[in-house]
């Protein structure tokens, strides 16, 4: 599949490679200047007009998975959506269960190659200073959404993931990780500030937020742009602000360890109706429900 | 003004309209059918093909503020966006003096004449029966929104408001209301599911969320379907789950008089450089912060 991707250079030009994690590969290439005859497409990129800088802005950003799993694919169908609530008895009882094998299997293996430092090194925008301790409990990283064309400022897009595996979504976050958010909070600001500020970003050009359900369980923080098109990425019911969180558990009742897990924290979200989450805990769930509502 | 929009009706046909409250028209319409000579539109729409449908569907929803004032114009004008951290200080110090102005002088003409029934009455999905009261404080109502064409079921769009005036955002919301929050939300849902079961509506086709800052201070719910586009409306910076509100309600330590406004709780923004919030809040906050930080 990846020679057929390469093979693709013919129609789409001066592809180049951005970089490379697991089974993710990101490119930026252009659209060959047309018109071309519409019975076929040349076999190499036709000579550019004379004034034409030598290598033309990128028109397209590509992202290829492979081998890409059914899971990749179904994310990314057209599917019909479902809002959900999930109260802390179902995250414990089902949801978490499931989070755990998702976990399995060598999903997260790009998440850890970034952590080990051994791809996207050169990427890391920021990194707290390693410690000697093998896996840094307040350790985190920031570096370039494999989204971002790392160019275009106002559609800026960065990633910061936490070195400690036992945070596996918002859900593992409790009072006593309070003073920690708002650390790793101040530092991806302030680092996305020194880095990109000559053009033009400042701190309140930024928004922070984390998705539930995440597309993989281990927690990361997404920091765009405020100029960047809010999409379905960006939604209720998909996104949460990383600051409402905080403050969330700042104003929670109970000791350090209540927490985003605890009793009477119902979270609301829309999945799609092909996502295991949906045909394995909810529909049965809903069709429990309604079994019962009819008197069966 | 209006003359001139009813003028329009030489190039827009089948001007049909939907409502009118206060300043704000709402209207659906078709473009006239291309092609046309480029110099010019005849003035009136030409005859359909045999086929068509006496009336087509149509293919444009007009919303007209007339007349509009500066905010207005302020609102929809393309502007830099910035994130600003509303603390429970701001908003008791800075933001409610804000809000009490825009209450005053008229601007919620339009939501008083639907809670009292002059205008849209016939709109209206659900109300909670009328109390003896002159107002009742649990009473709320349930109708369409004026971005919605009331037809295409999949971009279902519906405003819950509330009867009585002393909530004027979320940041009024107390523990105390929680068991009416969640009472109002399942009359919400219910009502939309019994008026438009037929089309496919379950309740997990819906998603409800609330706007801070909402364009007008006067507490109200949106009612979405699941599968609307999600654009900056529904983004986080802009729309806060009315179940994560509830939420964290539930979870906050205090007494029934903890609240939105209680102390920890910030919220987390986005705003345009035009709005006067910024311009009269956040800005000089901004301002003077860069200049202590200066040394100023």
């Amino acid at each position: 599949m990846r020679e057929s991707f390469e093979n693709l250079s013919s129609t789409i030009v001066n592809l180049k490679n951005l970089g490379a994690n697991d089974v993710y590969f990101w490119y930026l290439a252009n659209n060959p200047p047309f018109p071309f005859p519409s019975s076929g497409l040349p076999p190499t990129a036709p000579a550019l007009p004379p004034n034409a800088p030598a290598t033309p802005d990128p028109d397209l950003k590509i992202n290829l998975i492979w081998p890409c799993t059914d899971s990749h694919v179904k994310k990314y169908s057209r599917q019909v959506a479902r809002s959900v609530t999930e109260t802390a008895q179902i995250y414990r009882e089902r949801v978490r269960p499931y989070m755990e094998r998702e976990r399995a299997g060598g999903r997260l293996t790009w998440v850890y190659n970034i952590i080990d430092g051994k791809t996207e090194a050169e990427d890391v925008i920021y990194r707290t200073p390693l410690s000697q301790q093998q896996v840094n409990e307040e350790g985190f990283l920031l570096l370039p959404d494999l989204n971002w064309d790392r160019k275009t400022i106002e559609s800026l897009h960065l990633l910061g993931i936490v070195e400690r595996r036992d945070i596996w979504s918002l859900r593992d976050l409790k009072k006593r990780h309070v003073p920690w958010l708002r650390e790793m909070r101040r530092r991806f600001v302030e680092a996305t500030v020194e880095m990109f500020g000559e053009r033009g970003v400042e701190a309140d050009s930024l928004k922070l937020y984390v998705h539930y359900q995440p597309t993989y369980y281990h927690f990361h923080v997404h920091v765009v742009h405020v100029a960047l098109e809010a999409g379905a990425t960006q939604a209720t019911g998909k996104a949460v602000g990383l600051e409402s969180i905080i403050s969330m558990l700042e104003v929670m009742g109970g000791d350090e360890e209540a927490g985003m897990d605890s009793e009477g924290v119902d979270l609301v979200y829309t999945i799609g109706e092909e996502s295991e989450l949906w045909k394995e805990i909810f529909e049965p769930a809903k069709k429990e429900r309604l079994s019962i509502d009819n008197g069966n």
